[in-house]
């Protein structure tokens, strides 16, 4: 039967079981200081300790190219997906060496392959400073001053936190505006790529299989943290387990979900599904289709775009999902039904009452945004100039502006904390290839002139007179900004020097800031404040309405989900958890070997030696989302069983609400990931290097009561 | 240099160039019976006699499934191209014989393979019945009546002609409406498929090449018109000629351009570029990736979809091309000073006066399509049901309704003289494959939910309350009319049987059809007869100014233009008019042989045998547009020199404006046609019928003097 098919009755089936109910399901994405211990006494009898989640959280990862990981040895090593790594491997690669087509292996230390511009993070700890912010944002301030209040207090205790501590630190706004909580990292810049499978068998099944299952992919890649120019020593780090999840068992997920909107008002998804979802995807596939045509063009080509065209399609296929859901009747049903009985707790609740005037007040945002949204999406946003020499650009010139002025009243990306890292970024050494630029700006010029029409006054500036593809080849070709000495330099230079470039780019980014801060300005005045208002009422009544028992939506920081090893029903038929590593061969074989379905060369040799039957890809009812991708799956002993690299096709709704009838998140299994690494590459360094952990780490010291 | 940095600066140089004035280019898509005799004397000392028009329109034939052809034997063998020849190739195909990618030869007449549903005209006659037009349309009619008036006596003529010559009877509407001519066809339904080369040669260089030059393609394919059961005997048929065409030399095209907009005013221009293109670039986008995702999954599914992907990929890259133009000043201020020029000419001219309320007129109209663009294109158009199970269940529904009319109220395409075509695609036994309609289908539905708003009546009622891709299962698993014996016996049952069936597109269609109906009477009313009216006066100060010199917009009807075989200038390297056979194989080896760079099979093992030196591609500076796809080339005598496959990128504007500074026209060879025929393919059989035409042809006897 078509799939199409069994989708469409999937949906249907699944909208019916939908609930915003947690204490009879895997839910949430929960906060490691506020963690579920009422429901996972409850559903599986299990007591985390103080121990045990200090351990986790210690030993989870965060990619700040977007993703998660994990120490897997006590030596820095770091365990992630090949498509978190990809980012990096890509900036790696050359015309000569594409490192995500061939893989890549260090057989020793000395080799290993210090990458770009990476960042990766470790919450060390967390601080609730709710009423330091709240009290800084009076109630009789307008929304204006209330942003602006709000800004400078969390600038500030960033600043006052970084200084105290050294570890980056982050001011988290959590339920949407009804908690903030100080993140404090430990940051890793020194990030050294130890081994990569091939794209082949990393991403097996390709823009096809993604977000599908059964799967049989290798979606892993290894890091290395140093410090000093030496591996880092790790206290916590997590225990591989040989023989990984079993069926049924209790397994979690310490990652990084990027973002949920499942707090959202009705009306606020609607507006998803009628404008923001639709927008996207109008934009995903123009780019989509504008990097394949650049693509086919020629291998080399193709390989400079192969990372930005795979997150694209990436991106599309979720959205896709996403849309589906929020175009579903009977699922907006479920959130109207939810809605209406908050809006009906509330009306009998004096302690509930604010939440009837901030699902309007979210209305009347919702409805500024609308006004707003592609002026602010293509010029502030930067969706208009879709070319890194824009990007780098506008960095410059506002760095140079901002830091000019005191901490407090900057813009959030250039508060004090966090300049470290936005340099990072912005002085990478990572490859910037004109020709890919030029058709991507002029793409995104085209689209520019679309959506705000040709008479616009900025698009009639920014094109001065010229077509989107003749102006897009002047910007590229007249600026230096793609050279990283030169960005330097102008970023030390100061202001004056970027004010008096005659730089193509930077005279592009300076005739257009006035314009693009003032939509930022009525952004966070007219949007961003109202919204956070609005949602830190709502957040407080469903806090008082599940008695504590809610987490926050996500926003790409550390959360602990949970969840049982688990197949699904389709279509009346059983979809067991486990696929093994034999199944590789033949889903190849069903699809006559032809890409994406081509094994690599490694693994047609390596068949014989394999042990077939070995656990490749798993699946699990755990409650996660995009971002999560890299993250551990642990045992209750906390034992590494699998890594997080996808959710299947009915998880792809969970943007808005969780089911786990049929929704399950998508894992590489330990066994699997072992018998690879020990016998189609002979990295047995690396798997020496994970079974050792199981005698060192600290982990083992903190095992939770069952 | 990357390409698209050369694409913008060849398109600046070329803005310059543009003009509206023919008398000193090779600008023109001419009527046969009002043909450029004037410029034709003056620039290339030509004088067509009547006998050579005749003999070459008649020579001419057209595809209805879209494109253009020739008759190249006096026992009705057509030569065509391999991507106008694809859709009948794509219908004759199967899971086991892919046609169109493994390529099709008949050895004998009797293993010629008839397609299903493919109809071919020839147009043998044409009377001017403008005044018969006009004079059922009162000055004073309001325009829904005069709409009514019109449409009433054109059915009634071409139903007159019908009757009394046997023949396809259509009245054309020229001029946007400045004059009506009346063409008759002698229509061919039995028409077998000859041969046809692989895909791989066919369309070598696939999307990339697509539009670009140089070229390496032998985009041919033959088939045969039958009568009786017995090849035809026709009397106008082309000869082929051995040695091609020269560089320089003059050359003529005789088919059947699709549509331009030279006429257009510049709001409406403007509203192309703002609505109307990028609109349908969304849609071709989503439609692409749809495409792309669904055949990715198996090669089976590939070849599904491989047709209609090829048409869509097609027009995607050429209304890029377009919009390109619109997007450039440069050229909008081209057509900006044209307009100028006429409003002058009307401000002076009291015959011209009316040219300036027209202009106005025309505004007034564009903004009445703006309102209902959407509505009109989904509900009436039909794009928001991208299914054949919805177009066949609507024709089905409509024909019962209309065929109960007198003749003078029908819509158009239901009038009498136009049953038996329109019969002959509704009953078509080409494949419906349920899997690809259902995701088509459910992604427009989509579409239609994000356009017109989850809410709208429409939306609502179609949904059923159920998600657009459950929705679509729905539909699709419960109607029997891709079943064609089915939809026979309904059309039969006429409208009784079709309001009482249960079929559910049936039930949906008679739903929609009031509404659809509404919407077309609304856009008949509102937008084609004012704009008919107004460029009718358009038109006319148009003819007056230019002394009769003025050829119409295309409107796939008959044309005859001409040009120079020439090489052009980028980025001051002259680019030859000419390819050779041998480049093709360099071509494959620059692209490490990769699909789409990757000769078939057949080409590898013949490379020994073929002269490397033969002409293969030339370029010529004749006035073509999508649906000249297939025309002959010919020389001063009617000789048959080359087949049009493809314009370059260069090319891409002339929708709206004319340009030979770099823009061409790119055909095969036939000099190329011939080497392949008898050295890859051994089809000497049809080599020998083409060549024998050199003794038969009455093109012979009608030389034009010099």
């Amino acid at each position: 039967m078509p799939r199409s098919i069994f989708f469409a009755t999937a949906l249907a089936t699944l909208a019916q079981c939908f609930s915003m109910n947690t204490a009879h399901s895997d839910e949430g994405m929960w906060l490691f200081n506020n963690p579920p211990r009422k429901i996972l006494k409850e559903r599986y009898d299990f007591e985390p300790t103080d121990q045990w989640l200090e351990h986790v959280q210690q030993s989870a990862v965060r990619f700040n190219s977007g993703g998660s990981g994990s120490f897997v040895s006590g030596d820095g090593l770091v365990m992630t997906n090949h498509h978190v790594g990809a980012d990096a491997l890509q900036k790696l690669s050359t015309a000569e060496h594409d490192l995500i087509a061939e893989g890549f292996h260090a057989k020793t230390r000395d080799k290993e392959f210090k990458c770009v511009d990476l960042e990766l993070n470790v919450l060390m700890e967390i601080d609730d400073v709710t009423k330091e912010v709240n009290a800084a944002v009076k109630p009789e301030m307008p929304a204006a001053e209330a942003q602006k209040a709000r800004r400078a207090v969390m600038n500030d205790i960033e600043k006052a936190s970084l200084d105290k501590t050294g570890l980056r630190s982050d001011v988290v706004t959590l339920y949407q505006g009804g908690q903030y909580h100080l993140y404090r990292y430990k940051k890793y810049t020194d990030v050294r790529l130890v081994f990569a499978p091939e794209k082949a068998i990393a991403f097996f099944g390709g823009d096809p299989d993604n977000f599908e299952y059964p799967r049989y992919d290798l979606d892993v890649c290894f890091f290395r943290v140093y410090e000093n120019d030496k591996p880092a020593k790790i206290k916590h780090f997590l225990t591989w387990s040989e023989a990984g999840a079993k069926d049924n068992e209790l397994v979690f997920v310490a990652g990084h979900p990027g973002r949920t909107d499942r707090l959202n008002t009705v009306d606020h998804l609607e507006f998803f599904r009628d404008k923001t979802f639709p927008s996207q995807l109008n934009t995903l596939r123009r780019r989509e289709v504008t990097l394949k045509t650049f693509g086919d063009r020629s291998l080399e080509n193709a390989r400079r775009a192969q990372d930005d065209y795979f997150g694209i399609t990436n991106s599309r296929k979720a959205r896709l999902g996403g849309l589906a859901g929020l175009q579903d009747p009977s699922i907006m049903n479920v959130k109207r039904e939810d809605e209406a009985k908050l809006l009906k707790a509330a009306s009998s609740n004096p302690k509930l009452k604010d939440a009837k005037s901030a699902v309007d007040e979210v209305e009347a945002a919702v409805n500024q945004w609308r006004e707003m949204y592609f002026e602010f999406g293509l010029l502030e946003g930067g969706s208009g100039f879709n070319a890194q020499h824009f990007h780098i650009a506008r960095t410059l010139l506002r760095l140079a502006e901002e830091t000019g002025k005191p901490n407090a009243d900057r813009l959030r990306e250039y508060r004090e904390s966090n300049l470290e890292s936005l340099k990072q970024e912005l002085f990478s050494e990572a490859p910037v290839y004109d020709d890919l630029e030029i058709v991507k700006l002029s793409d995104s010029l085209s689209q520019l002139t679309e959506l705000l029409g040709a008479e616009h006054p900025a698009v009639v500036a920014v094109l001065d007179g010229k077509s989107p593809r003749e102006r897009a080849a002047i910007l590229i070709q007249g600026t230096k900004v793609a050279d990283v000495a030169t960005r330097k330099s102008l970023a030390e230079g100061g202001l004056k020097g970027i004010e008096d470039s005659n730089d193509a780019m930077l005279r592009l980014v300076r005739m257009l800031d006035p314009q693009a801060r003032k939509l930022r300005k009525q952004y966070e005045e007219k949007v961003e404040e109202p919204l956070r208002q609005a949602y830190a009422k709502i957040a407080q009544a469903r806090f008082v309405m599940s008695e504590g028992d809610v987490y926050p939506d996500a926003t790409f920081t550390l959360r602990l989900a949970f969840g049982q090893v688990k197949g699904f029903k389709e279509q009346g038929k059983e979809v067991p958890p486990w696929t093994t590593i034999g199944g590789a061969y033949e889903h190849a074989a069903a699809h006559r070997n032809i890409d994406p379905f081509q094994l690599p060369e490694s693994w047609i040799k390596s068949k014989d030696k394999l042990n077939l039957q070995t656990p490749f890809n798993f699946v699990s009812t755990a409650d996660i989302i995009g971002g999560n991708s890299g993250s551990p799956v642990i045992n209750r002993d906390a034992e590494l069983v699998g890594i997080i690299f996808d959710g299947n096709i009915q998880s792809l709704v969970l943007d808005f609400v969780y089911t786990d009838e049929q929704g399950r998140a998508v894992s590489v299994h330990s066994a699997g990931i072992m018998e690879a690494l020990r016998k189609v590459y002979k990295a047995d360094e690396v798997a020496d290097e994970l079974q050792a952990s199981r005698k060192r780490s600290a982990g083992r010291a903190s095992r939770a009561t069952r």
